[in-house]
């Protein structure tokens, strides 16, 4: 069992509590490439391709052979193996159907399922597939406990700590890949598991496009260096954008102050009861008022697998305590190089805290 | 453009070919989790989200605003920016309507549609949609040319050096995060853009796991250290996994050394025409003939987003020249430790070249 399964224990009561006030009488949480860190945050495992959660009955967790041994050393679930792939959905939906009956319903985030597997469920199972991807799933994973924040604080640190170790390795002639290198080898010495995604580094008119992963491309003075990553430790994951200037450049340290003025304007709003959208609009007005163009992308994201919220210009969510999310707006000039920074950021009682800290422009 | 681009038009080509043959119109190509590097080895970029090739017309790769930049600047093909999530499918849908009448016929490999993606396109599409995901996906996408074998041997090179590195970092003590950070910052180095997975270090029983990531434990004489590391540069990623023992154990050390023979008795076999469930059974044969249980996986997948071949006990797989995929094995011993050593082969005209090459046994 790892670390923080208190947490997961804590999740799976909330669940049940979820499904007892919208009368659902089993969920199905799936494994899927979006929800890995989700399921995590439950069961306690990345092990595992579905969990069974009837309302009256025990949970099972159902994993390939593959990874059974895994599943069943980390997770407080009972881990049932699946036999083969070809039999898997019959074997999932044979336990479910034990805690169905004619008029019940199953809850289900249905954009994860695949074609095949949606028409199989809605098919077999004995009760009626219900979509939990905008009710119970963020209802249940809105954000960290106020207890869990110290994981975040922990692997934010690491973020920081591959920041600076990629602003130390810039010089002229570097390639992006070797300051990959330096980034991800201080992280990783420091206690990272993983890196929740690619690290980008991505130097001169690189820097323009939004996700720039590193090339053999050597850095020149009066280049702009891109760098974001997420290192991971049991699931928690930061994501940070820098963006650091090679030498001196007047109309590139504009960018920079600028960028950095979104990103704090936007910090500082941070509370409970904010909309998102509201966020996500003050950071363009600020790139506005200097004189950039308009971000194709939305300003920030959830974190660790929590669903919400989203910071975009047509978000309908509010803040509340405990959620966790980045704070990365860009400017993106083609041919000529971009400037993101980000941060992460955690709502409290009655603010913010603000958990990735190495200097946005140093 | 990147390097390898004569090799995605070469695929492009055999595309159109196989898209005459099977008398398809349009083919819809996704860029889904599965088929990221796929997508790259025919449009030279991971950026877009769709490529939809008409036979009598120009392909169109569709990429939302936030890697626009990217795509147009790596893609030797047209690239149309997508509006909006909510209308990505109808944009999508229309470019290949005009190359669509009543009876016309759409290639796809339906397996990666999500439920609503392919409940839209078979209700608005003009054409009937057909699953090619068993036909022109694995002839188009069977392996490498043998020009472009090079570029595997420089990503295996680079998995060779991390798993030495990983070995000479081995002392009692050792945390695995410790030995990942070491493993990787010597790929990176060497000019590795990315890990192709999260790179696995698990010692004593975590070895026993197929996907023992990385933790904090750390390793004690008499042990087991499996690595398993994923380099690529331009989408082509090398595989390879070994298994050292820290200081020696005579149980462990047989075990090693059964590992070591069935994967050299499946690399002596490859060559065009062999069928791939035998290179499977002959793995198993070796391990069971030393003692050792089944493993609960396959003896290896394909590499770098190509379709082929499995390598499993049911596979109707035969081998090809340009085929390339992993070989790998396990012993996998609960509560005690595992062993998986791995390698990375190409199909020759006679033969095989075997790419992984660091020392099995040291």
């Amino acid at each position: 069992m790892s670390e923080p399964v208190d947490f997961c224990r804590r999740r799976y009561s909330h669940l049940k509590e979820q499904m007892e006030e919208h009368g659902l009488d089993v969920v199905y949480l799936l494994n899927d490439a979006g929800g890995g860190a989700r399921f995590k945050r439950i069961a306690d495992t990345s092990s595992g391709v579905a969990l069974i959660v009837p309302i009256d009955g025990v949970p099972k967790l159902f994993c390939y052979s593959v990874n059974i041994n895994s599943a069943r050393d980390e997770s407080w679930i009972q881990v049932e193996q699946l036999e083969s792939r070809a039999k898997a959905k019959e074997q999932i939906a044979c336990y479910a159907n034990q805690h169905l009956r004619e008029g019940s319903t199953v809850g289900a985030p249905l954009g994860g399922f695949n074609h095949a597997g949606y028409a199989y469920y809605r098919e077999n199972l004995k009760g009626e597939l219900v979509d939990v991807g905008k009710t119970v799933i963020p209802e249940v994973f809105y954000g960290l406990h106020p207890d869990e924040v110290r994981y975040h604080r922990r692997v934010s640190r690491l973020a920081d700590v591959a920041c600076s170790a990629a602003r130390e390795a810039m010089r002229p002639g570097v390639a992006e890949y070797e300051i990959a290198a330096e980034a991800e080898y201080a992280m990783r010495r420091e206690g990272a598991e993983h890196t929740s995604f690619q690290t980008i580094v991505s130097t001169g008119p690189r820097s323009a496009y939004s996700h720039g992963w590193p090339t053999s491309r050597r850095l020149k003075d009066g280049e702009f260096m891109l760098v974001d990553l997420g290192p991971s430790i049991d699931g928690y994951a930061a994501d940070e954008t820098r963006t650091y200037l090679l030498g001196s450049d007047p109309k590139k340290e504009k960018m920079l102050e600028a960028m950095d003025m979104a990103v704090e304007a936007v910090i500082q709003m941070v509370k409970p009861g904010v909309e998102c959208s509201e966020l996500d609009a003050a950071s363009r007005r600020v790139l506005k008022e200097h004189g950039y163009p308009d971000y194709p992308h939305s300003l920030g994201h959830p974190l660790s697998g929590f669903a919400v919220p989203n910071l975009s210009k047509t978000s309908g969510h509010v803040l509340r305590e405990g959620m966790l999310f980045t704070v990365e707006p860009g400017i993106y000039l083609s041919g000529y190089g971009g400037v993101r920074m980000e941060e992460n950021v955690v709502v409290t009682e009655d603010g913010f805290e603000q958990l990735t800290k190495s200097p946005r422009i140093p």
